[in-house]
Parts: C-alpha cells; structure tokens; sequence
C-alpha cells in the first residue's frame, strides 16, 4: 500500500524526508518507537541476540496454510477498504500497521488455539507473519494499481459521458475482461527485479523506510512485551472497528432517497453546503485524518478553500462570458471544466517536479553506488543505514548483519527463472492485451516491456532511498506518450489509458517487492517465501480485487457520478488527462488553460520553496498535491480529516503516551468499520432494500413550500 | 426546589426512606460524603471547632448587596430552567447543588477580585452564602409553585380547547394579574411558620435532609479544601454548560419549520417515532437522568413502554368502538382522555398513598414528641439526629449544639410580627383575591387561610422527618374541595384551580422557610437574616418567574398544544382533575372509568408492596408517579434520562471517584446549559428570526412523493 498518485503516506515521506534528510520517514521512526522501545536498547545492541534461540523454518515451512487462509481473508477486507477510497477521494492512508497487526492477531489466536487443543504443529513465527503481511500488502495493492478509481474506470461510459466526449474510446468494465487484464500485467513486475534483490538489499543497503518499519513492528510483536502491547492495540482496534461499523449502520437507515442521510449534514449551514463546506460524519475520514500528517489534513483544507471557497464562487461570476450559461454543472463545457483541468495541472506539475527530483537523487545515488569499492557496500549522500553499527566505513559486519545476509543469501531464486519467466509472460501479454484493447497495438506494448525493467528497478531504488513509489507518474507518463503516438483517431484515448494500467502495475510491483525483500532481510524471511507470498498475494489480489469493485459497480448506478456517494474523482482526472494527451487543449473553455498553466506553475515554485526552506519552515508550506485533491471534489473531507487531526492533536496534548501508543490503532479501526460496511450496504443495494427514512435537510423556505404543496 | 408534584427529588426521598429508614437520604450522604470527606474525622469531633476562630458577621452583615445582585442573576438563570422543565415534562431534579456551587464561584471570584484591588470590606462567609442559596432557591422555587406548569396555566384558553371544555372558567394568562397573584399568596407561608422555628429546628430536632446537606455543601466550600474542590466543580460544571449551551444553539439551525430538527430525530425507526421512542438530543433531560436515582429512570421507562408500547396501541384498535373514530387525535373524546385521566388516576393514587403515610408519620411523631419530657429533646421513632454526639439521651449537649443552638436563639423575630403579617397580609388577600377570580368568593379564601397555618405547619413539619414536600398533594386537596364547593355553574373549575394556587404557594414556603432555617442553624447564619433572604428572594421570584414565563408563551405559538416543543403536560393534568372534581366522570369515553378505577388501585398497592418489601427489595419496584408522567407525554424523555443514566453508570464503573465528585457537576452544565440556551431561543423567536434550515425526516415512500410533486 506505498504506492500511488495520491497515497498520501507517499506524501508524507517526501515531506519528512525533507524534514529528516535521512531518508528514514518518521513513521517508520514512530513506529519503531512504538513497537520496540522496550527493546530499544538490546536493539541497539542486536535484535537477533534476541531471537537467536528460535530456530528459523526453511522457506517452504513459511508458507503455511493458515498463513494465506489468513491473507486471504485481510486482503478480501482491505480491498473493500481501498476500494471505498478510491471511490470516494482517492486518498489512501498507510494501513500496514492495521495489516501487521490483524494478521498477528488472527494466526496468533488461531496457534493459541491449537496450542490448547494440543494439535499444534508448527509455532508461529515471525517469518510466517512477515510472509502474511506480505500476501495482504500485495493484494489489496491490486486494489489500487488496477485502476479502479482512475485508468480503468476511466475508460467506462460513464466517465466518458461526464468528460463530454461521447463514445470516444470507451471499454465498460466488466468482470471477465478485468481479470483477465489484471492476471496478464500484474506479475511482469515480480520478475523484473527478482534479480536485483541482492545488489538493493545487500550491496546499495538501500533504507525502504516504510519496508524497515513493517520488519520492525513484526520483530517487536515476537517478543513478550510486543505482543502484550499489540493485544491491547487489537483490543482498541476492534472496539473503534464496532462503533464505527455500527456508527455507518446507523447512518444507512436515514439514506432513503437522494440527498438524504448524515452525509449531507449542511454542518455550516445551507450556503456552506452549496459550496461543499460540511462535517459528512464519515469514519474513515476522520481516521484518515487521524493517520495522515498534519500538514497533508492542513494542505487538503488550504485547497478546499481555496478553490470552493474563492475560485469557483469567483469563475461562477463569469458565467456566460467565459463559458456557456446553459450548461448543465456537470458539464466539461463549464464550471466542472475548470474545476478538474485545474487539479490536473496541479497534479501533474507536482509529479513532475517529484519526478525529477526523485530521479536526479536515484541517479546521483547510483552513480555514488557504483563509483564507489567494488564491494559496493557504501553509503549515499541521501541515505543513512538504519544501523549505525553496520557503517560501511567499519570492516566487519554487526552479528546482526551477517546473520541476515547469510539467511537472505541461503535460499537462491535462479536468473534463469527470473529472466525466462519475465520474456514468457511478456511474450503472452504482448500477444493478449491487443485483443483486449484493439486501440493498443502490439508494438506499443513490446515497447513499454523492453523499457519496464529499467523504470522498474528506477521505481523501487527510488523507493528505497525515498520510500516513495512513483509509479502513479509512470503511469501518467505512458498516457501521453502512448495516447500521443496512438492519435486522436485510432482511439489514443482509450491506449492511452490501458498502457498507462499495463505500467503502473509492473513499476509499483516491482517496488513492493524490493520492499518486501528488505523486510524479509531484516525477519529472516526467505526471499523465496517472500517471492512466492508476493505471487500468490497478486493472485489474490487479480481475482479479489475485481470482485469487490464488481460489486461496487452493480450495487450503486450512480458510481463515478459527481455528488453521489462513490464520486471516483481519479477516474474523470485520469480520463482528462489522456484526453489533453490526444487532443489538446483547444476544447477548454476560456482562461482555463491560462489559470492550469499557472497552477502547473505554481505547483513547482511551491515545491521548490517547500524544499529550499529545508526542514525547519519547509514544513509549514502545503502540499500542492494534497491541495488539488479537493478541487474537484469538494473541501468536506477535508473538513472530516481535519476533525481526525483534531482529535490526535488534543490526545496528544492530554495524553501523549497513549496517543502514540494507540492513536493508529483508533484510526485503523474507524476505517476498517467503516470500509466494512461497504460490503452489507452494496449487498443491501444490490438486494434493492431501500433504507425506511430519508433525513432531509431544507431550506426553511423550501420547507413551507413543501409542505403547502402537501395540503393541495 | 425540594417541592413538587413531580419532583424526582421527593420520589427520591421517599424511596431513600425506605431504604434507609433513617429519615436521612442518601443524597444528602452522598452530599456530605462528597462535601466534606477531608473533614469527616474532625465532623465526627466538631465542624464548629474549625470555624471557631471565624468572627460570625451580625445578622445585618450577613446581608450584603453582592449577595442579593448574585441571587439576582441566578435567580433568573435558575428560573429559565426551572421554567423549562415545567413546560417540557414537569420534571424538576434538585438543582441545590449548581446553586450553592453557582452561589459560592460567582461571590468568591467577586470576593477575590475586590481582595486584589485592596476594596475588600467584608470577606466572604459562609452566612452569606447560606443568604444566596436561599435567596435563589425561594425565587427560583416560585417557578414551580406559580404553576405555570400547571393550575396557572391550566386555566388559558388553550388548554380549556385541549381539554374539550371550551370556554368554560378560563383566565388567559397576563403579566399584570400573574405577579399580583402571586405578590398577595406568596408571602403568607412565610409568616404562619416563624413563630414555630424553634420547636422544629431546636426542640424537635428534625433532620431536613436536603437542608441539612446544603449547609454541609456550604460548610464544606469555607474550607480550604473543600474551596478546592468546588473551584474544578465549577471548572467541569462550566465546560459542560458550554457544550450543552452551544449543542442547543447548533440544534437551532435546523428547527426551521414543523417536526424538524434534532427533537424529532427518530433513532429507532419512524414506527417507533409514531409511538413517541426515540432520543431527542436533549442535553437537560441526559443531566436529569444523570441526577435522579436509577429506580426513578426505570420507572419512567417502564411507563412508556406499558402506556406507548402496549396500552395506546391497543385502544387504538378500539377506535369507533370505546370511542368514536372521526375526533381529532388531540381531543378529549378520543385515546387522548385515556392518557390524561390514566395519568392523573395514578397521580392521585400515589398521592393519597403517599399523603396518608407522610400525615401519619407526622401525626405519630408529633404524638411521641409532645409526650415526651417537657425539654422537648426527645427522639421519634422515625427520626434519627444526624447528629449521634447530641443524642437525647446524653445529658449534656455536643460543642457544635451549644454553639449553633445560641446563635439560633440570639437574633429572635418577635411572634406579634409573625401573627400581625400573618393577619394583615391574608386580609389583604381576601379583599383582593375575588376581585382577581370571580368564581373564588372571599369566604373559601378565608376558609383557606383559616386551615392554611395548620396546613403549613403539617407540610413543614413531615417535610422535615422525609425530605417530602406535599404542596402539590395539598393543592390538589384544594382544587376538589373547593372546586366541588363552588360547583359546576359557579366556575368551580377556575375557582378550584385558583385555590390550589393559594394553597401550594402557602405549604411550599412554608417548607421551604423551615429547611431554611434548619440550614442557617448548621452554617450559624441568623434566623432573621434568613426570614429577609426568603423573603428577598420571594419578591424576585414573584417578578422574575411571570416574565421568564411571559417570555415562552409570547415567543412559542404553540406552548401547550401536545406533540410541541413545550407541551406543558401538568396544565392539561391540573385542568382535568378540576374538571373531574366539578363535573364528574361522566364525559369520560367507554371502559375509561374502569382503566382509571385499576389504575389508581394500582398505584396504591405498588406503594403497600414497595413500602412491605423493605429496602432490599423494595428499590427494585418502580415508583408509580414517575411511570405517570409518560403516559400522556411518551417516552422520549425517558430515553433520554436513561442515557443519563448509562452514562454515569459506565462511569461509575470505569472511574467511581471522578464520578462520584463531578457527576451532579456535569449534569448541572448540561441542564444549566440548555436551559440558558431558552433564553436567546425565545427572544429570536419573539424577533420573528427563523431558523435557516429543516431537518426533516420523512419515509422513503413520502420522500419520492415529494420529489414527484417538486418536479411538477
């Protein structure tokens, strides 16, 4: 779950890594603080003193059944989860810790269980669990990397319709195909850096903050004290899991009818709400907040009010002079033009600045990489290794160390079979997709394959110095050279969109593997468990995934539309942007493209100065792209995710310890609840059971009027 | 605020009674427990000891300006509230504590800011505050016994229309002849009790529970100690003021027309919401079931549901059978008199009960008292001194006795000046009060006054043994009586009510004096400056409660009228026993009589069971006036007081000494605060401000009926 346009964890990262310039996230810092303080200091003596006495399964005693009995039911639940944030704001927080400590959860009341009973076999080790976190991570990935709040379901009619291009290179969803597309891209990644893994982990001993923190927190649930804390932390988790599900039951029965339910709350009064300034009593929002950094909820505010609460109010004035005035507002031709061009040109200029500055370090990184001895084991100007005493200055090795590379190093996974598997699925994929997408010729397709390794291995040592995957930027990056070579007559739109699916899913891929390679390093996972849990995790992910946002697709007709509860605002910015990719901009209304060439601008400049200030006021100055988010949909998550802020800010002040200790506990579980609920309520829609009472909300005039209307 | 028909407090009481038999409620141990824990081993030695070095202020000094611009505002704050309560439910918890708690915050803040400055010229004592505490209670006290909740109001227009008798005896209210009514009745009870302080307070030695824990409360705020804990009192108490304050401010917005906004939320579905079950979001009546005992919320719950959930919908199936089915819900022909007069039956049951066990008590008690030694320092068999050190049979008297018993005797009010204002004012009275009341000839006002000192000195004195003020049973008494006297065609209805008027007004002072008394004997404040207070703050209330109640009958249309935000359910109540006591049971609608015949019989025999049962079991049998009182209202107060309930118990349970110190605090704020909220409500609504919006709740069905008649 470290990938993503708008993974706002990602967001996160590059902040604090201007923060910290260590390239060590304070997440994973927190989170080590969290889960190993008890240790802290044996730690940093050595972790594996700690666990030397445990002997270390072999990699096929890994993978266990009960581990992906487990995963597969978490990544059923986290699918639900990421899809329901795809398909409301496409902001999606961090949720590997809820993942570790699920996962622990199940397998360790399952073992507990089988330990009474007397049947237990095989203990449970942390090896299994890094290779459950693993699975999970993997499928409900697909969640996300499928594109089913942007490419993919930007190819849908429905999307297409609201973009005001007609029938121009549209391809529904439909069960069949996306599973099929899904299975044919998504395991081309795993292959391309199969190969690399030593030369990341062991010889550039890249940091993968995020990858570090998950090995961490799953060290310190194996110890006495860690699993005491994590129980509590189960217990927290669950307790906000139930009140938040229940909470969301509870706000289904007042949804009978449009407008009506706590979600359209006008918390700020009927004119606020116009301008989509209320508190929509969302759970997973407010969690979200609660998650995420302040400055991402601030930044996220800042643009709400921004755009809703001066731009629009101030181009609406313009109305018949700078666009249509007989233009429904959902119209591309008006107001609705402004709002999603703008975000796009915020979006892509921050990317682009990020692209470039991320892969400036991975480049100089290399650079220093391969200059250096020929033992490779040398530091980069941007990277601290997250233990002082492995320094590559120092000849020998900690105890730690050689202990982890001589178990990384045991189980070998062949070139060959890497290698071979990537040219046989390339080679099929290349042979499938363009029956799939007739827009998408095979030769684009051998293109994007022969360059995949490189921006892939791009992707995941970029990753691993930064923790941030840019495989979102790839992706827009395949929209416009592909849409652009494609054309606007042979349907670029629509080959723009799927090249961009088929790159995504190989570049974050690749990244998550990396990542997973370097926690297993640091558990003693096996790389081959670690190989194989990814596979079958993607399997999952191919068949679960889908699934879910099928049943999404079936249960709410107005999916994807503006102002419905599911508003997949991704899926209109990606369709935009293949759009301006084929046809230019020559269809925006008036000033629209001198107001995106400004905030394109802007976007950079704020970047720039964001990171020329350095850590001390440079994270004081918003995020353009958390800020672009609400541009299109709206300030009241913002609102909501403030509110989660505001809470954490005032736990802390009261009670720091225990806000540290199970704030993310809290959060994850109004989240989980809340994603949850999805399920029974698509089910309930599919079912056609309408909820009994429609909570509407009135003006007083409108009310008389209705209820005159009442008597006659 | 010990008296009432209603008052929880009295059920409270009893119920205390009979648990304890002691004479010594639990609330006022709680009180004491609370108060005065840090000094309960030197109470055990002397509370007078610590206060020793403390110079007791002259009667004249006791009286200060400050105190009397202090029991000013809080008078008006208190009689808001008070006023509400009597317009929503009827309900009115003790609200001794916020008073004192109010009294003590707001002098001290005064006291310490002019300490500052160095213009200090008295410090604050104890005396003084005993002078606000009962200053405010007799003001806030009219409130309830002016009868705006119930034979005052009983007499408009509007709840004649109710009850089906048109206009027969109706007197609308008006701000002139309200205060002149009550400026000629209110003072009498004052005078008829003077000359006997002595014999109840010294000779007698009565307990007067709640008198005797407000001067523990005040005692304990004089000590450091105490000062502290009472400053974070105020501290919780203000925060909880504010939030309710502004929760009903919020609420407001989305009032903006018929059966909007929060109080018609209806949390358990519409069906339910038919049947009046649901949570209205009113933060007063959640700190009401915060301050009542369990058993009384119960109770009131098992009302509603036996009356809403079972009895209303099965006569309703009798519609055109037991009555006839073409009435407006609303009329006295139809379900509606079957509430009424079921609710009444049972108040009446539980109020002849009551009244004959309290009279019998009395008469018991008096009995062994007189016959005791002629030092009259004897004990009943019901009363327990609270004191143990003073025990009758000790020869010789405690410290704190000698020294409260010669500051009580040291400022004597002459007993001509008690029979002379007795007289001179009841003259007044009886010239005055026909030319008010037509119906009320000047001979029942004389036969009234004639019996009243007896009366008074009855309610005093079983006030004193059970903490149970019988006012409204005495002016129940009244409105049979005289009502029957005057008879059907000589406007007994209006004559009855006006004479309960005369009656509760003389027995609740007249209780209210004693207990002061019994208060300023354990703070040592002077008898006299306590008569000045009483009748200080008498006058502020005979002003201030017929303009707070002026204020809600301008401001609210429909204050009255059933299913309205104020449906003042006791004037219909009040109006209906006058009627019945005139007129007879003979408009009453088929099977009605019978219901009542069962209902009353039951009311008793629950008491016979409850009393027979003793303590253990006892307090498990719900009380029978608290079940009245949904009846005719429905339940949704009860669930609110629940929540109260179930707030306090889980905290009860999780931190029982927080909640035991500031659990009245936070009810208090939460009352305090939502009542203070009436005050703006109705001045906008009197400026003729609607609120912007409406929170509606309508059913799926009439939603898309609505949306059908929109479009067209």
């Amino acid at each position: 779950m470290r990938k993503g346009v708008l993974n706002p964890d990602r967001d996160r990262q590059i902040m604090e890594h201007e923060l910290q310039e260590t390239g060590f996230s304070p997440e994973s810092e927190k989170a080590k603080n969290k889960y190993v303080e008890e240790d802290e200091d044996e730690e940093d003596e050595s972790v594996e003193k700690i666990f030397e006495s445990r002997e270390v399964p072999s990699w096929k005693k890994q993978l266990t059944l009960r581990a992906f009995v487990v995963s597969f039911m978490l990544s059923i639940l986290f699918s639900f989860i990421v899809m329901k944030l795809n398909l409301t704001t496409g902001i999606i927080p961090s949720l590997n810790v809820s993942a570790g400590l699920l996962g622990f959860f199940f397998v360790k009341t399952w073992t507990k269980m089988l330990h009474r009973s007397g049947l237990l076999k095989q203990p449970f080790t942390r090896q299994e669990n890094t290779v459950i976190q693993t699975c999970v991570v993997a499928s409900s990935g697909i969640a996300f990397s499928g594109g089913f709040g942007t490419y993919l379901f930007g190819m849908s009619e429905r999307i297409a319709n609201q973009s005001g291009d007609g029938y121009r290179g549209v391809k529904n969803p439909s069960l069949g195909w996306i599973i099929g597309f899904l299975f044919v891209v998504s395991f081309l990644g795993l292959f391309s850096v199969v190969p690399l893994r030593k030369i990341m982990v062991i010889d550039f001993k890249l940091t993968y903050p995020s990858g570090t923190a998950t090995a961490h927190l799953i060290n310190s649930f194996h110890t006495p004290l860690g699993a005491k804390l994590a129980k509590k932390q189960v217990r927290v988790l669950g307790k906000f899991f139930s009140i938040s599900f229940f909470w969301s039951f509870f706000q289904w029965f007042f949804t009978g009818g449009e407008n009506c339910g706590f979600s359209n709350f006008p918390t700020f009064g009927l004119k606020a709400y116009q301008y989509k300034f209320y508190f929509d009593f969302s759970a997973t929002y407010v969690g979200v907040g609660m998650i995420c950094p302040y400055i991402i909820n601030i930044s996220v505010l800042l643009g709400g009010i921004l755009s809703w609460g001066i731009m629009w109010p101030l181009i609406e004035t313009k109305k018949g002079d700078w666009f249509p005035d007989n233009v429904p507002s959902s119209s591309m031709h008006g107001l609705q033009a402004y709002k999603v061009f703008i975000a796009v040109a915020i979006i892509l200029g921050d990317g682009l600045y990020n692209f470039c500055k991320v892969l400036s370090r991975t480049l100089s990184g290399l650079f220093v990489q391969l200059r250096g001895p020929t033992t490779s084991i040398s530091r980069t100007s941007f990277t601290l290794e997250e233990d002082p005493h492995a320094s590559p200055l120092s000849p020998k090795q900690s105890y730690d160390d050689q202990r982890r590379t001589r178990f990384f190093l045991k189980d070998q996974i062949p070139t060959w079979f890497a290698v071979g598997g990537y040219i046989i699925i390339a080679a099929t994929s290349t042979a499938i997709l363009p029956h799939m997408f007739h827009q998408l010729r095979w030769y684009y397709i051998l293109v994007i394959y022969i360059c995949a390794p490189v921006l892939a291995f791009c992707n995941a040592y970029g990753a691993g110095l930064t923790d941030w995957s840019l495989a979102s930027t790839y992706g827009k990056l395949a929209i416009f050279t592909i849409g652009a070579w494609a054309g606007s007559e042979h349907g670029g739109m629509l080959a723009g969109l799927a090249a961009c699916g088929v790159m995504m899913n190989i570049v974050s891929t690749a990244s998550d593997l990396t990542q997973d390679f370097k926690t297993g390093y640091l558990t003693l996972s096996s790389p081959k468990s670690m190989f194989v849990s990814q596979v079958i995790g993607t399997a999952m992910g191919c068949v679960v995934s889908p699934c879910v946002f099928w049943l999404f697709y079936k249960a709410f007709d107005d999916l994807g539309l503006p102002n419905s509860e599911y508003p997949a605002p991704f899926a209109t910015v990606y369709r935009s942007m293949a759009k301006l990719g084929v046809e230019g901009v020559s269809s925006l209304p008036r000033e629209c493209l001198v107001l995106c060439y400004a905030f394109f601008g802007v976007a950079i400049l704020i970047n720039i100065v964001k990171d020329s200030l350095q850590s001390r006021w440079g994270r004081f100055i918003p995020l353009p792209m958390a800020m672009a988010i609400p541009f299109f949909l709206g300030p009241y998550f913002a609102i909501d995710m403030c509110v989660g802020s505001l809470i954490l800010f005032i736990w802390e002040r009261v009670d720091a310890a225990n806000a540290e200790a199970f704030g993310t506990a809290v959060a994850s579980g109004l989240i989980c609840g809340d994603g949850i609920w999805s399920l029974p309520s698509s089910v309930l829609a599919i079912a056609g059971v309408n909820p009994p009472v429609c909570m509407k909300f009135l003006s007083t005039a409108t009310n008389s009027k209705f209820k005159t209307l009442q008597i006659t």
